[in-house]
């Protein structure tokens, strides 16, 4: 399946959440990370993310397609250099 | 048609790609917007997104599913209250 996940969380999270996501995913603008995932993986991060965010004040999505090829994926401008994805 | 827009841009840009997809899509997110939308909506956002950025410097990606169906849609925690939609 391919996930895509949008984070607003307190600055005093963020690094956490983003090393994390790393793992699993490519970071693809400042708060958005997308990426193909077993369903084991899509729950394993789902229920890590629980433990790092603040649910009272922090907000994450997660949009999912069951297959790449059913999610269109189009970009306009230039994405941040700093979300480069060494793999 | 179903679509999610996030977007990086320059804060002197923000105010007018925000209000201008309000007028079409709900504000989820900090810097995420969904929503139902024709394909003559679509390219009509992705050309007025065109002249209201600076390419060179922000960054907006368009996710697509042919039907809300195809698309799960989960989330954790708490949205801002800011992205409240009134309809």
């Amino acid at each position: 399946m391919y996930v895509v996940i949008v984070y607003d969380v307190g600055v005093e999270r963020v690094n956490k959440v983003r090393s994390f996501l790393r793992e699993y995913m490519n970071w693809v603008q400042n708060s958005v990370f997308e990426g193909e995932l077993t369903k084991a993986e899509f729950l394993k991060i789902k229920s890590r993310l629980k433990e790092l965010i603040q649910e009272s004040s922090d907000h994450i999505i997660f949009y999912s397609s069951r297959d790449r090829k059913y999610l269109g994926i189009e970009d306009l401008g230039t994405p941040k250099a700093d979300t480069s994805n060494i793999i």
